[in-house]
């Protein structure tokens, strides 16, 4: 059968370095299918990356092998890791690249690449990529077992989850990724309205679907970015007018700030980091 | 028999969107190659969108599903669509970004996606590329025919023409597009000498090939754009000295401005819309 | 058996130049599979893609037809040409995009593209990557030999080679590509130690491993770029402080200078073509 191994990196497309890693992978597993998610990852900007793969990987077919190459610390004490979780593998450097998507599953099993034997013989010290990372995974997609790859591996490194602050009416954000067309994508789930009482706040992607309660005396939100407030939670962009400012549920589940038919990066100065309160009642 | 969707977004390289689409439709046709058109159409550009589908589908072998995601209109009630014509499938939003494509075929048959049962069981206000385009172009791939995609519709939005005005021995077009050379196409076509009398214009890529006769007293062309005048039409880049501006008729049969071995965007300052006159004799 | 098709081109992915090459060679050879290795090469900078596909090409199988289209004379006098060494396939013009890749073969086939039966049946002046390269590269995938798609060809365009003067202690050679994280990569290539005597510069990727004996009288070794003197030649990145510049032997077998965790480009204001000199002793 053809495996799938869904590629993540920030190494762009102006270099060779992608097509190396396939090519790599091609010649210890000519059966395979690689899927771009993207190579646009900031250089070395770990946590887009583990957000990016936590938004997308879902998507993808039972089996799929995630090839996550967020390195700067390449060629140091870092771990190279592989991870089984739900019938997902993910394999990438013990940076916390992998932890947003890893801590979904109550149930990983996680091995340090300790084999050699499915490296390349001469590893560089700056190209992990290229010479344990895709040998790695282009062996999973030939039929190796995660076991055969190395020793189990715990403590592996997770990054600190985004900010997420519930007090009262009040729930604190702040902005984790502004996209192509200027949205900037939040820390803030959905809202839903319980049956019997007040609001609920759903942690996008989580598994177990856990709840925040919230309190609150009024079905009126407001959320506030930048010195500007946005009156309730839109469902599309095209609720408000061309060029206007709309907060709503974005593809993902996040809330997002978005622009209709513009940039709201552009047009609210919004950038990665930027603070988002979500005021309810 | 493994079946080719070819795609063509605004959605640009950097977000995971034209990824998490791939996964979705691997999800339904496992069977399935992908050919990225681009992904760099100007954000919610969707004349340029369809400017680019007219130009290159032809290219493509019969059978191939094109799957055109330009939709600033997404989750208003601007309708999903999809085309057969000619044995090309046609995917996209009914916001004109496949009428000049669809156009060039008289018997094309066209639907509205109106049938839930072949999109994403949850679908989003935001990203109907990933919830209903997406999977019906997947379960086009297959097997499931465009009936069973939804009912018949007939008033598609047809974007306006681009501008193409003769008025005696002028031709009048505008710049349509600036590749990654600096190269402008226009709207305007490929002249050709008829055995008995005048040049004829060859509007580019319709499929009955009509020919606007053009009256001409002499052999002479000049284009006129920006006020620069460029003597002739070339063949080739070559013909003029390096870092020369001049005319000639692209690779799908457009008259475009160039430099050779350099930017006629740079050079001449052109941009999309700019106005371009072709005096003959 | 599926062949793989690995393309590199200046065409960038805003147009629809790369989508239409695929298309045209899937109508060829549908059972044939496509790596980008990059289309960022600088418009026209037939030297920058002669040195990508040099450095990456034998991380490709046996068996791999490389698309190499660079072209600025398009359309000129210029031949196409294909090349057979080692069991690789080249396909590109003849001005000198191949000649690194090739020269390092001692027994290389050429010939001139002359065949025009294995050509698309209309050629423009502007695009043989569609009309001429890509349906010849499919067509080798397909199985047509190397022989059939012309005659052959001897004196083809060969680039100097990059810089590279040894005088005593000092070894001069020049910046040739900023990568996408800001590392200069150079024509040096790797220093060893023999075991008798002196140290020895290994040119990178030569088939034959040709050594420079260099006279040393000390083990220490500096390097000299845009006023900067980096000791030492290091292993890794994290050998350095974060925000610190070093040199090192890059993952292609070149000297490289590099900042840990930053942009040396940037940092030491390094462009292609800059001057490096590395001192002995």
């Amino acid at each position: 059968m053809t495996r799938t191994i869904a590629i993540l990196t920030d190494f762009g497309t102006r270099d060779a370095y992608v097509g190396v890693m396939k090519a790599v992978m091609l010649r210890i597993a000519p059966d395979t299918r690689f899927i771009d998610i993207t190579h646009s990852i900031q250089p070395q900007n770990v946590r887009q990356g583990a957000f990016t793969l936590l938004t997308c990987h879902r998507y993808f077919a039972p089996g799929t092998i995630f090839l996550v190459v967020v390195d700067p610390g390449v060629g140091s004490v870092r771990k190279p890791l592989a991870a089984l979780a739900d019938d997902y593998y993910f394999i990438g450097p013990d940076n916390g690249v992998l932890s947003y998507a890893v801590a979904e599953y109550l149930d990983a099993q996680i091995v340090e690449l300790s084999n050699p034997a499915y490296w390349l013989s001469a590893v560089s010290g700056t190209f992990h990529g290229r010479d344990i990372f895709a040998p790695c995974a282009a062996h999973l997609a030939a039929g190796v077992s995660l076991a055969e790859l190395g020793i189990p591996y715990d403590n592996y490194q997770r990054l600190a989850p985004p900010l997420l602050e519930i007090a009262g009416r009040k729930i604190a954000g702040e902005v984790l990724h502004i996209d192509r067309f200027g949205n900037a994508v939040t820390s803030i789930g959905e809202l839903r309205r319980a049956a019997t009482d007040g609001l609920y706040l759903i942690p996008p992607f989580s598994k177990d679907q856990h709840r925040y309660p919230v309190q609150t005396f009024a079905p009126s939100v407001t959320v506030q970015v930048k010195g500007f407030s946005l009156p309730g939670i839109r469902h599309t962009y095209s609720e408000v007018a061309p060029g206007e400012p709309l907060a709503l549920v974005g593809s993902s589940g996040y809330l997002e700030i978005a622009v209709n038919q513009g940039s709201a990066a552009n047009q609210l100065d919004l950038t990665t980091g930027d603070s988002i309160i979500l005021e309810i009642g």
